[in-house]
């Protein structure tokens, strides 16, 4: 019998489900400038906020590895998998923050399909929140991954609806550019679940 | 002794050269392109039933993976190069949809370094489709790997001068923003051939 | 107590070592572009002569990991380390060959933050390189990757303001692609400096 849980044990996915927990206030912020009348620096600052506490979240991920003589999984997987969350944090932040430097809300409206492609970050989000839990006892997680998959699936699509969308002649050279750059990291971010599902995935083949 | 065969092992094997031979139908769709009077919209179908195929082969290949008690190579290994081949399919993929969604093959003529790029994929398709069985003995890989970065680099030095082609005025902005999105899957799937054939050199290093 | 010099590990050492001095000639010669009349073909030129003596250092590499049976530490880490230094040397070698392919050092000057992320890479490239021999004992070495992510996040600051600058209206559209290309190049080699840290970090963490 596999004794699942040991107080150390205990601490990093804590820190695992924080780090996923702080993924569902990005992508709510991110969710918040679809709203008329938003205040685009003030999303934008928050963003950095919680972009930071992110930062911190890792921190304490590779102090305790370091550490903790016993991990639950092999370091480099807890590495990774800290390191993988942190880069959907980055690629959330770099989202709002170009939208207020490039001034892009000042636009009519954005593009309908940039709207879908922060939704599929939403539901990522959520469902990532939701399983990072369950690495405790490995059950019920390939129904994650099949998910997140999926999702990554339709925001492939939904990306390359907007690049067409894009390129249509709707928008002048600068105007394109600048909503590239914005649709490039909500595609990364897409990217970047997939990424921690498929750590998820390499440590629950390893451990079964 | 090393026992080189074992029924189990072989499926691993020939997972590997399905996804591969896959591939080499990719990248001849990709060719088809070039042919005056072609129907894009059926090569672009054609492409990505041979996607969903390949999507086929590399879940076949995870189950394997997990209901296997002794597999040939390092678990992450095969789940490395299986990933790495679908990644190969799904820039291959997008190329053709590209393409057929962006309109560009309405010009009356694709930049000539476009063709040189496919044409170095169906090189890199043809050579992994040829070194994929070689993985059972081990033997007479290393002629590959070099064989495919010396590819991946003349890959690089035509998408440079795709791009300078590109920037030369010749196109309106749209257009060249279009080619380029293309352009970089091609160089994408250039790169994704190389990281197949790293792992490849990486497996090889660990067993010898 | 751990035995910490043999003649073999020795080369592995210094084999890092000419790797990461030979980033700070490319970033020393990406540092004259900023000079008044400068001969930009001769320094593409020169970049191009330092990346291939970078190829043949993680050549000779590779065939040291293959012919040594006792390797410092484990084999995929030295292999990733060798081609992440390498990685770093191909985007620098790009960025000079950009600049003079598309005729870019003929506008007036090139936008101040190109220089601020050519500054940051200068940085990087030095304390890589005074870093390479600590890997033999091991220590003093946390600093050194605190101070290479620090400046990863200077650069990626460097970065977003340079992209505000080009699509700012000052420059043509084709213009602001050709800068977009060496401004990524510019930021990927900021980023891959960082991947050489992150498995120095994994390589201690390891070690430790």
């Amino acid at each position: 019998m596999k004794f699942s849980f040991r107080p150390v044990e205990g601490a990093f996915y804590d820190l695992f489900t924080q780090a996923a927990n702080n993924l569902v206030k990005g992508t709510e912020l991110l969710n918040e400038l679809g709203l008329p009348g938003v205040d685009v620096q003030s999303v934008s600052d928050r963003l950095t906020d919680v972009e930071h506490d992110s930062d911190q979240i890792t921190h304490d991920l590779y102090k305790k590895i370091n550490s903790t003589f016993i991990t639950p999984f092999d370091r480099e997987d807890i590495y990774s998998l800290g390191s993988q969350l942190d880069d959907v944090m980055d690629h959330l932040e770099a989202v709002g923050n170009l939208l207020y430097l490039y001034g892009l809300t000042e636009l009519p409206s954005l593009p309908r399909e940039m709207h879908e492609l922060v939704d599929v970050l939403d539901q990522q989000a959520k469902i990532t929140a939701g399983a990072m839990p369950r690495l405790r006892t490995m059950k019920d997680l390939e129904e994650y991954w099949i998910e997140i998959n999926r999702l990554e699936n339709e925001g492939d699509r939904a990306y390359r609806m907007l690049l067409v969308r894009l390129f249509s002649g709707e928008y002048d050279a600068l105007t394109v550019l600048k909503m590239k750059e914005v649709a490039d990291e909500l595609e990364a971010a897409c990217d970047a679940f997939e990424h921690v599902a498929n750590t998820v995935e390499t440590i629950a083949v390893k451990e079964s």
